[in-house]
């Protein structure tokens, strides 16, 4: 694992955007899959930027999203739909370079990607109760690649994915990468950032591998790196 | 995960024998980390055929040894002593070409495999009662990378390190790499064999991650071969 | 480069299937190009043997052609219609796991590979005139990816090329993977056998990189294995 | 190839850096090899700024110079004296971290290096002749790996050579990585500034492999990356 500790959240983005503009500096195909939320906001601007000063530079990036929330009767579920928003619109980001993960599509995803030359570069968000992508407490299943979830009221995060649907009804699964489609992504960034997960980023790097808190599985990636600001590190003792 | 099903433990041996030999097939130092153990017994002594007939083109793989049991008072334990009688003697390799794990060195080995580059290529068993290198039921953390493990009687698998010692005072400790190293070992390859391992073949392909049976986290491995031979997979619905 | 001088054509092609077979052994999508010829025939018998006792086991490994010499009015070229009888009929290779390369496709066949992950592997054989795939003395262009070289009674080889033709029309053009090609190639492994390979297999290790003998150029792969028989070697002096 | 074309130099220097310290962002050692000359010092100050302010961060960072003229009785030459001035000093680079390749160890540093796991990066720039790294015209061997060049009058470059000795006697020797030893290198990057390069610009891209213009062969580069400002492109037609 690789550690960043940035001054501030401005920092953070830099770094980060960084890393994925130099994932992008290829001149073969290159696979990313990216997060939503709201962490990755200045990221994405700075990458943005970069790709609007010079769109040729980078219609070798193909993109994937590593989970998704159905929306009944939407193509399109939540995760993407933000995704566009954050990223793909205001970069301009052809129709062809992105490859949803969907309900429909989950079973031969993995394949399909595997068949595109796999992925090279992931970054991702940690949740403040430990999640990962669609990875949650207790539901997760470390040994799985991409599997779907169901979405049931047993669950401390129930009530944070219905929110999420509002007045949609709530979707019966979910689906997501798994640990063991995110071991095989070649390089993968965490990015944190806030007060509100310095206790959640004392916890990651103190839990042992435990699916009370699927991050900790993480610690096992073999190129790992993790950027967090002074806040979300202000819990660890130096 | 990539599965051969071979017919005998010479097809299986066979196979072992043909991936090791591929991985030494560089003009690059190569590093390789093997197993002792009655499973490897006809791998290694194809491998050792072919090393005999040519010795020149060998001198590139280095190799080193992934757990280790100290014995009091001398300066090789009982897994490197294993290990001279099965391969290093019959195969003359050199001194400078072994890199001893020890009780001694387990805090900079990792680092020490990192400086001279990685290891390209292991070879693994599967403990009959799910234990793979020296991470044992319930003993094992995940999390860790070489790590040392104090020999207790608590656990179940206490009888037959003691076992191992004879005559000999039992250690208090002996060192393994953990799940974290062998995730960054660019390939890994497990041989199981023999009736006495159906059972566990099988608890192997259906358990989810446990420390109750610490191979379980091998499924997550990005690289990864398991080779079993008919008896060792008879247990299995097809 | 990584030598391999065996004792008998048996041996370097136990080698060169050994090594075929290993890339072969991954969980994930293999992309291999493989060459047509004489040299191979026993390297392809001993790998389909392979396939056809356990075929689920290489249905995630594609094949490409690196190089074709059309033939008017048939789909097939010359090098597709010896490869079908050489390994892909034998193997039993669905149609779906092999993607020709065609004086049609050539301009866009590198892009082809590189969307589906680069070539994992390749194996070429070594021309009496120092060629590889269809590289030709001083036509050969260095710099070239897939390009197209004019069929012209200039070169030294176009009696060869043309005989390959027999009654039918001799083409205009035909095509080949270039040196910027290969250069990519994860891993690439030459076969010469032979004593009428003798004199060449001198000139091959002892010329400077030059286009009178296109094969120089391959001394500067980053993973390049040379395998050749004790005939093809005696000339060079030990 | 890769091409970036950026505005200025200013950009030219931020895209240099960005990719130099992406390829440092590894939890494991990682080797570099970094050119001496004009063009990378606004590259290396920002470099420089991220090491010096949080140096830890860095300590995985090794380096080695690609090329080296002696001078008599000192034990570093010209370009490990530039180096250090640039870039070592400034970013306090510890001397264990610093592998010199002289004209003592030229025979050995090849291994020396893969036995440290290879170059990770190479940061090179492009002569006005079309020389890279010590790769002269017409005294280039595209074939070898590091090797040594005797400095004589027969050479156009030989006058350049002499000046940079300026009162001190001139060697009879230099040596340098060729180009068998850059086409190992994992990710190699050229920067390229200023009107007075726009010819040899104009060259690179439109030269075959070629002895008179030694950078030709890098083209065939299986993961390369071109960075110029808008006055090294100003001669190309777009």
């Amino acid at each position: 694992m690789k550690l960043y500790f940035e001054n501030s959240y401005e920092a953070l983005s830099q770094r980060a955007a960084a890393l994925l503009l130099a994932a992008m500096a290829r001149d073969r195909r290159v696979n990313i899959a990216i997060t939503a939320g709201n962490s990755p906001r200045e990221t994405y601007s700075i990458v943005t930027r970069h790709i609007n000063a010079a769109p040729d530079n980078y219609r070798n990036v193909h993109y994937y999203n590593f989970d998704e929330v159905p929306i009944a009767g939407e193509s399109k579920g939540y995760t993407l739909r933000e995704l566009d928003q954050l990223y793909f619109q205001p970069a301009g980001i052809a129709e062809s370079q992105i490859h949803p993960l969907t309900c429909e599509n989950y079973t031969t995803q993995d394949q399909a990607i595997d068949d595109a030359g796999g992925l090279d570069f992931m970054l991702i968000g940690l949740g403040a109760d430990g999640h990962f992508c669609g990875n949650m407490p207790y539901a997760v299943k470390f040994e799985e690649k991409i599997y779907r979830i169901p979405i049931t009221r047993e669950y401390s995060w129930y009530s944070s994915l219905t929110a999420l649907c509002g007045n949609d009804p709530v979707p019966e699964w979910f689906v997501t990468m798994g640990a063991a489609s995110l071991m095989k992504v070649r390089q993968l960034v965490m990015i944190v950032n806030g007060l509100n997960k310095a206790e959640t980023v004392k916890h990651f790097f103190e839990s042992p591998v435990d699916t009370a808190f699927p991050a900790s599985i993480l610690k096992l990636h073999p190129n790992f790196t993790v950027i967090c600001d002074k806040e979300a590190v202000s819990r660890l003792s130096s």
